[in-house]
């Protein structure tokens, strides 16, 4: 391995001035520097990236937050996101937060010590902490943040909605997503624009999570809550899913006598049977925009305003009843 | 920011000395070695990860190797594994390798460029490239590697055979996971075992990849091969539930017409409808040990072998018939 003390001999500095170059502290003369920059990429002195880290005070790593790698949408988000940053040099430090502020927290922290060179995070909390760091939000928006990669919500539950007036619902029951998240808000938007231009009535059960863990109790509270619910608009597909088997379980046919759609089209949303009628969320294409848009400042310095929205699509599957001949 | 000057100076000895004790590199007294260390500690000359990286020439990185982030048995393991690394302060480095023998190797040099401390690895690739760095493997076994953690197979499978020969079955047919996999042919063992002690016939179909996204075809070639099949054995869970899927979309009745049992109790087997009889594998607890057996060869220096093998539940849920009487 090649010292310290080599790239000061052949740069014709002290060791001292090549670690004052080197730590980027101190002062160096541009003609010193030039000669110790020289030397370095001659003897290759900066064969690893943490010493190149310290060099240059940033490292090739990129923090990813995910609020829940146990819901399949996340773990799709990651696919994209690592592929994009791979194909630009830079590696992913992993951040599982599980809706726990004190753990994003510790993770901003870790993600610091190691010098990361920016943060992706796909976490509903507060953006306060990431301020001082390149960063881009992913899967929402947020008026004060300028680099984000979001799918349109507000027309995915339009999409929703539209699916099913259009198939002879009774009595529509919305499930809709934790109050904190916005996409949530957008959704439910959405919805209530479709179902107020039909004059339809509709009911409206409010959920505190996303998580997994939390599905099939909702499921059973939400059946509870509304016995009599032919149509649901449901959060996402893990909840969804859960309502699914509620339903058959409680002797309902789908989608004849509930018919249910789901939001997010996770990849078991078409194994079920009946197959989840769901909306699209392009998930992989997410992460990896949100990784390109950040390797692009990093690399660039500067890149204009980006809120990045891209489409969703709606997937009709078994879940759902057919569509009214006369629509 | 501390400088290197500031260390030297509170050291009493010289800047080229500070650096040659960080770098490790060269001579440095005993004398000043200590001297430098308590200078460094009074300053708090590290405060982040990069530059106690390059001093110790190790990083309070761990690189994780997974196979297919999208197989929700895999999202379950990083989350253990995560955990336990996070407990003894370490942070994960994520390496997605999706069964591509070059994008693992690129990940290992990456691993290596950050100057991890060690890998975990629950891919079924060689070996070999790990050799020159602390590592565990995961969810396998191998004769020449010393620290395993991993659930046992052999009795997995002799479980679900069980819950099959207990059941009537008329044709049963295992679905046997890829050649290359060690677990597969020990979960083939255990089925051959027992269906033998019982005289029963069965047939073989070997299916090549684990992978999502095959696992509605291989379902189709699957009833294509043994079309009066009644009792399947399948390779996991994924592969379960698109045979599932397709022998209901064939107007066959589950369990009544076929009964299937899978491998692993991935989140979602349970909220299947008729749920997915299992053999559940510790997945949190498999990667949350094989965390913890890594961190204590990095902390310790030396560990014993230890070849960890966990526990495998049955858990009999609707996709199999009610038990024969007599058994």
């Amino acid at each position: 391995m090649t010292t310290i003390k080599e790239v000061a001999k052949l740069a014709g500095v002290s060791v001292a001035t090549v670690s004052r170059a080197l730590n980027n502290s101190g002062y160096v003369s541009e003609e010193a520097r030039k000669k110790v920059e020289s030397a370095v990429k001659e003897l290759n002195f900066y064969p690893n990236e943490v010493a190149r880290s310290l060099y240059q005070k940033k490292s090739k790593l990129i923090g990813l937050l995910l609020p829940d790698i146990a819901n399949p949408f996340f773990p799709l988000i990651a696919k994209g996101v690592e592929d994009g940053v791979n194909q630009r040099g830079y590696s992913l430090l992993l951040g599982n937060v599980e809706d726990d502020l004190e753990k994003e927290k510790d993770y901003l922290k870790i993600f610091a010590q190691n010098n990361i060179a920016g943060v992706i995070s796909a976490v509903q909390g507060d953006i306060k902490d990431l301020q001082n760091m390149p960063f881009v939000l992913l899967d929402r928006v947020e008026s004060d943040q300028n680099f984000s990669v979001h799918s349109d919500d507000y027309t995915g539950g339009m999409m929703a909605a539209e699916a099913i007036v259009s198939r002879d619902p009774k009595e529509i029951v919305i499930m809709v997503g934790p109050k904190e998240v916005p996409s949530s808000a957008a959704r439910l938007a959405g919805n209530q624009k479709v179902l107020k231009d039909h004059q339809l009535d509709y009911q409206i059960f409010q959920t505190s999570s996303f998580k997994f863990e939390l599905a099939e109790q909702t499921a059973e509270q939400f059946f509870d809550t509304y016995p009599n619910v032919d149509s649901v608009i449901a959060s996402n597909d893990v909840y969804a899913i859960a309502v699914m088997k509620e339903a058959l379980k409680r002797g309902r046919r789908i989608p004849e006598d509930v018919q249910i759609i789901g939001y997010d089209d996770m990849p078991f949303s078409r194994m079920m049977y009946p197959g989840l009628a769901t909306i699209a969320q392009p998930a992989y294409e997410i992460g990896y925009r949100g990784a390109k848009l950040l390797c692009d400042i990093l690399e660039k310095g500067f890149v204009e305003v980006s809120r990045i929205q891209l489409p969703v699509i709606l997937k009709i599957r078994e879940s759902v009843r057919k569509k009214d001949e006369d629509e």
